[in-house]
């Protein structure tokens, strides 16, 4: 099947699907997370061995990915995310009369989406990307991951089934393989409304620039990765150090460190430093090398550690041992702030289990620090309430730079709620003004319609005058459901 | 003043303005609604002159700029725009507990806006971009369009005057005037986060790609123009003719044709086309050659005019008057619509007030139209119920090409409302997931923050357990006031 014929069936297959009711949608996605619920025994045994993930982490993976699919389903269900909105008729108003005009969220259209590795189920084939497009009524076009292709065809197969099974037109849904020049092939084409995206930076920057520059540009909600700093704070250090190394170590080295939240760099203030160190160090010892996805991304660990190793700004309290090839071996090192400060290097994600601790002298270095800092999916703070008081205009900046700002635990377990915000300002993503996870990660395949004067009985029922679907929606600027 | 120092401080002033109350800012915004009315009398004769637009129309535009202000004072001061959205720790939840995780719409920082020609004022310093920008919370450094630079100077003191009154630092707004090289210094500039455009589209594509190419790109809501076609029905025509005649050459020559939403584009029946046409003609012939905005834009005018005088798939049913220098004098040109679908020329935007008039055979022809159509900012179908009724296919359709889809009237005359859409598909913007008219316009400047764990005593208001605010929150994935 060629790309254009993949196009041209998911355009004509979206004209039918975006006019499903939420019911009807959100009924096909719950028959989907049956239908992998039942696939698990053949499903996570291919996960397991195409992305060297233990056993337990897929299985629970794949909970995550029915628990998303069944959230979107009930999204859609109740309906009242399409944000309608109502400013009636005003005949009588003077000098000019007021037209009806009904808003509301359409679908975009066919869209690209492309699977991530380190999330072989929850972000890929069926993940949160291609159900939250499926949710709003797009049609989608996924481009399988290399690193999982007998894991992304088991998944396709259940999604066809599903379509089949709720009697909708298997095209809503098309498992594309192939390399490079397959991805962008399809992000080319001319019917392609959207793309989403989630791996490197250098990935996610290609796509972009090939999306703006076709001749219609396209979205792009590429999620390319983050540092995710935690900050220290002197009292809350002395008050918890172990708990803290304990909490930091568990975080840095879950899943061999392949988490997009993964808290890769950590400042700590000086005095503090070394006991911290020490405990750290104490759990670090105690972390065995795991296996890493695939060899392309160990190498590329043990490459970025390499160059690391060569700078001497850096004291190593745990070095990479590279002699595990396919095993990510935890790592890490300290660096003065002031050290830090200078050199960009220092300030990027090395993808794998390998901290950078950053020690600084004081709250002028702080505010140095967090000016500096690129954008992040997450940052997190380790303070004592006196000290975040004291500390306001360190809190008001880091707002700036990150999508979700922590104040307990570590930024990995990403929630997959409605408040969660998975996305920050770039190069943690390409599009800061929205989420990859949690329930509004739907906005992002929807844009807004405005009806003048449309008859009632063509309107979408979302926006009928009797509120059919008894959703909440803004009528003359007031929020209600009647 | 350079332009780094005008950044440094407009990113200061925003690090403290976008602390202030939704009540503060509201209050700041109606002392400028307050405080442009008591300028009036300044304010209308210098847009006047600049613009050649004529008093009346200047005199409604201040108008709707004042009530624009206040409909975002009002949103703001009420506060639920914000998308408060908070799903509450579950500690006990098992197997893991769920943290307390809190979202909120953030503004982005520094934005910059480029004034408009075709509205002095409704679009332009204190504008619609530049107060939904305010209203976010945002600083705006603000690109005055050249064509009316006194007015604009005004206007900005007008800004100034109402930050002073209200305490605020004057970098919340920065008045800055120039040429191309300016304005593209402002958006390549590294504290800018977004960038907001009215104009025409070779200048928004350049700006677009500039925003692109930023080692940060920032998101740039360009709204370019569009041709907004009308789709016209038989039984309609039949019924209607005069009124719909009138009604088309009314909007189609409304301000010189210088509106976005002007309808440059109507597709007629064969069968009705003869009659429809003499009632246009003679309606346009009574409606004398309008100054236009300045004489490049009058330039433009005739140069397409010509362009398309030179191809013989035309007959003119009104020639334009190029002697008229400055004046633009209406223009009419009818084609069949097998020769328009096959010219991309055809589709473009004539910025004036020209009008081209399809002649379509058939149902099938339509659709080709329909697929054919390049994205708009509005679409208006003149139909009789029962001719929707069997063409849903074709309003379906429809519905892809535009951000609004009108059944009665005409598209200029934009309402400032809620539920206004007014952008749509590329080209006739650069993001049709925005608006730049209506309440929704405040989005644009805004992003997703989520707080995790954060002490209630310093969370925003929005966020707080009690809702002091009073507003409109979703929580626990449900919508309340409590």
């Amino acid at each position: 099947m060629n790309i254009d014929s993949i196009f041209q069936a998911a355009q004509t297959a979206f004209l039918d699907y975006k006019n499903l009711s939420g019911k009807e949608k959100g009924h096909f996605l719950e028959t989907l997370a049956e239908i992998l619920e039942s696939n698990r025994a053949a499903i996570v045994p291919l996960a397991v061995r195409e992305s060297n993930l233990p056993e337990g982490r897929i299985n629970g993976e794949l909970g995550r990915t029915t628990g998303q699919i069944r959230l979107f389903a009930n999204l859609v269900k109740e309906g009242s995310w399409v944000e309608a909105t109502i400013d009636p008729a005003m005949p009588d108003r003077s000098p000019l009369p007021r037209a009806d005009i009904r808003r509301i969220l359409t679908p975009l259209g066919p869209v690209v989406v492309f699977g991530a590795s380190n999330f072989p189920l929850a972000f890929s084939t069926a993940g949160g990307d291609t159900i939250s497009a499926l949710a709003a009524g797009c049609s989608v076009v996924y481009k399988a991951h290399p690193a999982h292709p007998e894991t992304s065809r088991k998944v396709a197969e259940c999604i066809q089934q599903a379509l089949s099974a709720c009697g909708l037109p298997s095209a809503i849904f098309t498992h594309v393989e192939g390399g490079i020049a397959e991805g962008q092939a399809l992000v080319k084409h001319p019917l392609a409304k959207a793309l989403a995206f989630t791996g490197s930076h250098a990935g996610g920057m290609a796509l972009f620039h090939l999306a703006n520059q076709r001749e219609v540009p396209i979205p792009v909600f590429a999620e390319m990765g983050s540092v995710n700093p935690i900050f220290c704070f002197p009292q809350k250090l002395e008050k918890e150090n172990d708990t803290l190394a304990k909490a930091f170590v568990a975080s840095l080295t879950l899943g061999a460190g392949q988490f997009c939240t993964n808290p890769g760099l950590i400042f700590v203030p000086e005095k503090q430093a070394q006991n911290f160190e020490l405990a750290i160090a104490a759990e670090l010892h105690a972390i065995a090398a795991a296996p890493m996805l695939h060899e392309g991304i160990a190498k590329a660990y043990y490459d970025s550690i390499q160059a690391l190793e060569a700078r001497n700004e850096l004291r190593w309290v745990k070095v990479a041992d590279p002699k595990h090839l396919i095993n990510g071996s935890p790592a890490l090192a300290e660096i003065k702030a002031a050290d830090w400060l200078k050199h960009p290097l220092f300030h990027q994600e090395v993808f794998g289990a390998f901290g950078l601790m950053v020690v600084y002298r004081d709250h002028a270095e702080l505010l140095d620090i967090a000016q500096q800092l690129e954008g992040q999916l997450t940052i997190t703070v380790w303070a004592e309430l006196e000290e975040l008081k004291n500390n306001l205009t360190l809190v008001n900046l880091l707002q700036e730079k990150c999508g979700r700002l922590l104040f307990k635990g570590a930024p990995t377990g990403v929630e997959v709620g409605h408040a969660m915000q998975h996305g920050g300002p770039f190069p943690s993503t390409t599009a800061s003004q929205t989420t990859s996870v949690g329930s509004y990660a739907i906005k992002r395949f929807a844009r807004p319609i405005a009806f003048q004067d449309m008859p009632q009985e063509l309107l979408p029922e979302a926006l009928m005058d009797a509120n059919p679907l008894g959703i909440w929606r803004t009528v003359n600027g007031v929020m209600t459901m009647k």
